[in-house]
């Protein structure tokens, strides 16, 4: 513990709580929600441990959350980040089995945008070595998502619909419903990604920009029958296909990726055809999912990435320090994760 | 058998199959939709037996019918109407037992606005005495529906939110809200109703037209918590209430009283506060339930109108031969049900 400095670098956020508007992940400038800072380095406390950051990922989740448009309140000051990947360097009281070990991590006391971060012991993964530090950073939010999303699916059936699939999580998804014999009908908005969906596991794929998507799609769940729509869109397209599934279908919707809100055009479907709409929030599946299954899932997540079923696309990788000015630009490149390096 | 006439008067739809509009329940001119018929006296077959008419009740849902906007296609040429009340004056094989009985019914083979009804032996409730002709035609559809959809609001806590609370169903399910020891919270326009339905059973009365509405809600969903919305208007106040309820709220939709579709504005409320959207139809809660549960809800029902706790507020009788010229002006009373009478 003598050797850790007293300060940190970190990237914190300019402001408090929520701020009321729906307007999706996207930003402009990175500078206009977080600020570089030398802020003190946290101090474990009991079950918590201290965590010299390898690798942190940026998620939708983050971006939402620095824009105050989350489902958890900004602290003004408090380093933004919830995932990443690094090596425990000290322990607060009962948590002393991972010292000395690399981990991907959630953050709960201290976010991951910064040189250490500080979390609850069990929001900590210990990694198998084959694992690579950019795979780290993206080891828990999207594939224990994926995990639990595509389990939703397969309890309805054998076809499932997933939206803005080109996502890493859509990627994810699709891989692991082919490789549990399920069929993933598979949004896509570029035409040249087609063949990439198929590769990556997509049954079918919908180009949602060309002018019959709707009609197509009708046609492929008149044959598929999917029963589950993992929703990362939500838009009136959303609205649209969820319209075209057969009787009993459910739209779960995880991500507000468009800022247009779906109109509800056809309230008979809920009524007469057994519909119905909700959402998925990783952070309410691990409050209400026993212990035994979410080990069961992160075994599988690391074995699929440890043998290479699953890898996590980089696009590109920005330093801690270049996030405000840099974080806005990356993020446009639409192929893979942005990765944050100290 | 000898005795019944070889046709009958009824009001025939005018249309076959799916408008595939969604316009509400209101009607302008009911000669839009049906018109007057002599048509043969249908014949019961295996299971069926045929009703002379006493009363037939004008729901919404059978203004949704003539409209093609039901969960049902239409047929050009068969007799609208869905309930009504009458005796059993002959039989198809097995339905013998029901022979001569005064019945409530939801007709399934020939409709309810006619001088004859065909029906399955299984859709019929023989009547006790004290249950007049206006009561017993309306006494399956909304009784039922209150029935099970109160049940739906008491699985999930102590108050649950009415929309349209004036409406028979609505105050129905302030009553029996009450009764069961629950709290009602009663949607109404008028401001000159909220007596009537805090008499009803209403735990606390809101009145939509009011400009502060739902900030009013939104006071009283957070000191009573409701988390069952049983809503048959389905608009954009609908939404917003829905956004004011706590977590784990059920929007269950089960009319669409109003034409406007609703737009989702919180997809977070789904997403991180564990919301969902649904319907509830009384034919797919009748294929889904039990039959001994049903017989205790048909049970209960009519024990309750027996008594008196429960009753139909008729603000009109109209002749079978005056639907088609009478009925849309019948209808604009907003205070109580529309009878037919042969």
């Amino acid at each position: 513990m003598t050797d850790l400095p007293k300060s940190m670098f970190a990237v914190i956020q300019k402001f408090d709580g929520y701020s009321g508007t729906a307007t999706g992940p996207a930003i402009e400038d990175a500078a206009d929600w977080v600020e570089n800072a030398e802020i003190p380095v946290p101090t474990p406390g009991p079950g918590q441990v201290l965590i010299k950051l390898r690798t942190a990922s940026v998620n939708p989740s983050d971006l939402h959350f620095i824009k105050g448009e989350y489902g958890q309140p900004r602290v003004k000051g408090a380093p933004a980040g919830f995932e990443g990947c690094g090596d425990v360097v000290a322990t607060g009281a009962g948590a002393e089995a991972l010292k000395g070990q690399r981990v991907a991590f959630v953050a709960s006391g201290s976010g991951a945008w910064a040189e250490y971060a500080l979390t609850q012991a069990q929001m900590c993964i210990p990694l198998r070595p084959e694992i690579s530090d950019d795979d780290g950073a993206a080891q828990i939010v999207n594939p224990l998502t994926a995990m639990a999303m595509v389990e939703i699916a397969r309890s309805e059936g054998e076809a499932f619909v997933v939206s803005a699939a080109t996502s890493q999580l859509g990627k994810l998804m699709c891989g692991l419903g082919r490789d549990l014999g399920l069929k993933p009908i598979a949004m896509v908005r570029r035409p040249e990604t087609v063949d990439l969906l198929k590769s990556h596991g997509a049954a079918e794929v919908i180009v949602t920009t060309e002018d019959d998507a709707v009609s197509k799609f009708a046609a492929i769940s008149a044959q598929l029958k999917p029963r589950v729509f993992l929703d990362a869109v939500s838009d009136q397209l959303s609205e649209q296909v969820f319209c075209a599934m057969p009787n009993g279908a459910r739209w779960v919707s995880y991500g507000k990726l468009s800022s247009e809100p779906p109109k509800l055009t056809q309230m008979g479907q809920l009524i007469f055809m057994s519909k119905q709409i909700e959402g998925f929030w990783l952070t309410k599946w691990m409050m209400s999912t026993p212990p035994e299954a979410q080990m069961r899932a992160v075994a599988e997540v690391q074995a699929r990435f440890a043998d290479g079923r699953w890898k996590t696309d980089v696009s590109a990788h920005v330093p801690l320090n270049k996030i405000v000015s840099d974080l806005a630009v990356a993020l446009k490149k639409s192929d893979g994760k942005v990765i944050i390096t100290p």
